[in-house]
């Protein structure tokens, strides 16, 4: 009873809502992030992205590419990491991310990253790494079995070393993900008692109030894997193409027929980028009781997809132009991240007794 | 079968002769070290600082303080291991190793060893670190029963990480860590293999020839926590205590009595440490057939212990009234050694992929 009790409160205490974190008086400290492993994609953009370019106005906020996670499965295909990190830059810099007020780093390039997750590890018993929920979902949605890499299971260490290195006291993630920040907060709170004094920073979770995107093939995700995304760089002929596999409503045969909302694509979308609110609502009424139809609908949502995403695409074709130029921001990101990770190894090495010169 | 087989034949390939090792053309590197969580013993001495003496002449030698991997047991206790970094230190230095010809250094001031333990997680899985015959021995010795701390579990990685990162070819070991030498050069195969080259260097256990120093009390091992050790820095009233409690032959109750070698202490350490090898014989003769009391002897093996041990109690005395130099030693070769270490981090990291600018 006690331990479900404990559990429960501390799930809550992990959670914190956008109105909450706003009201922070010092500007709170956010670690973001994504694993290159591919171009991101109009879910991305609902769920993080458009989120991140008003948080760098509220916050000190820390964007981390985490190449390093990505290897944990992703041995096989190193390369595609690899060539990904500067590809998700790209996608960063077309939706606004400014680098001058957000730290875009790239986790690899900072060792202390991994030195912290080394000293956490003495920091948390197997047992508890193997009851993880999210680690538990992950490893039977990766088909790891028996024979999962250690650095799989250790991941939340890791986590917990990017999200402390900063001393990040907001993380934005979802729901499936709070497991992560309260094991995060578990490390925490045992290195601070063990110290004796407050060397590390509790984070709490911020969960997006909109939930996910789904594919245009109506499956609850869009995901690279599913082959039913909108990617952020895509060009208007993909737009287009793709506008046309949106699902609608199968049971809408005839223009006249009425029309239902409920998992249409088409309409979802539009409640996410439509800006005209009043035109949407008056075309979903029109159509709920029939007399419009899909290809109306779809030539709305093409219209304001086009809109949306060209001076995305137009931004990142820019900025592809000079990819050395980008590197160069992700140095200088990277290098500002560093000396705030360095500072916070050497607090914990200190607390460890590992200082000698 | 064929994995019988396959095990056994790794046993073998996995350790190396002396005399084989020093049969080498270039000259091999070696790694050896010790957890910093006491002072070194006349077991130590024996089992490894003498030898050690040696190798700096026939090899690059890297000798390392493990500090972090003192932690993976000692977190409750992070002072004894930083107090004992300078004293094992110190130990070196008065027993001949020279920091000229030897590299000394304090792991933890090595972030690229953490690095290289952080991507080696990936290239292990759980099941395989729960197999490990060292790990599994060590877990129940230490009582860790289900709450073994994951960094713990994970030692072999990180031990794969020092290893590797000086591409040391040599690794003096006890019968008893064998298996964690095989599971370095697993790692090491595996992680030559994608990256389709060999960046790291397999290594051989060199096992010693000879068997432990018993303890004073004549049970196997000579430790700190039984309480049975002669420290190197014993002071000369130390020596003589423990010379009396020396366990000899407990049917040796007259003088007159004939006497036994076998577990005679006095005699195992006489054969360790006396240098006049022919009346040690000719004692050994004359106890064995009765006259000899245990007095004599242990006049004899005090006397050995005292000429031994004044040397090296004066030099440890010497290097003690300055610490400060003694750390800038330290300093000195953790800068030469990290130097090196880096170097083949780069390399690993380039393997993954992980180099950007």
């Amino acid at each position: 009873m006690t331990d479900t009790t404990a559990s429960t409160e501390s799930a809550e205490s992990s959670v914190i809502s956008a109105a909450d974190a706003a009201k922070s008086k010092t500007p709170a400290v956010i670690l973001t992030g994504d694993r290159p492993t591919g171009p991101l994609h109009l879910g991305h953009f609902v769920g993080s992205l458009r989120s991140r370019v008003e948080y760098q106005h509220q916050y000190k906020q820390y964007i981390m590419l985490a190449d390093s996670q990505a290897l944990t499965d992703n041995m096989d295909d190193t390369n595609k990491v690899h060539r990904n990190v500067v590809e998700v830059a790209l996608d960063y810099l077309a939706v606004g991310i400014d680098p001058a007020k957000s730290t875009i780093l790239i986790q690899s390039q900072i060792p202390e990253l991994a030195e912290l997750t080394f000293y956490y590890l003495n920091m948390v018993t197997v047992a508890r790494l193997e009851r993880n929920p999210t680690v538990k979902a992950e490893i039977v949605l990766r088909g790891f079995e028996r024979d999962i890499p250690a650095g799989f299971l250790t991941y939340p260490a890791s986590q917990a070393a990017d999200i402390s290195a900063f001393k990040a006291s907001i993380v934005p993630v979802g729901e499936d993900q709070i497991p992560m920040i309260e094991q995060t907060n578990e490390i925490v709170r045992r290195f601070n008692r063990l110290a004796g004094k407050d060397v590390l920073v509790e984070c709490k979770a911020l969960v997006p109030e909109i939930g996910r995107l789904p594919g245009i093939d109506g499956k609850a995700k869009m995901s690279k894997s599913l082959g039913n995304t909108i990617n952020l760089g895509a060009s208007a002929d993909e737009i287009t193409a793709a506008v046309k596999k949106v699902y609608t409503d199968p049971l809408h045969l005839r223009v006249q027929d009425p029309g239902h909302l409920e998992g249409n694509v088409a309409f979802i979308y539009l409640d996410a980028f439509d800006p005209d609110k009043a035109a949407l609502e008056e075309m979903k009424a029109h159509y709920v009781r029939g007399g419009l139809g899909d290809s109306i609908v779809k030539k709305r949502l093409e219209a304001v997809l086009q809109e949306m995403l060209g001076p995305i695409r137009a931004r990142r074709e820019e900025f592809a132009k000079d990819k050395g130029y980008v590197m160069q921001l992700l140095k200088d990101g990277t290098m500002r991240a560093r000396e705030v990770a360095a500072q916070t190894a050497d607090e914990v090495k200190a607390a460890l007794g590992l200082s000698y010169f």
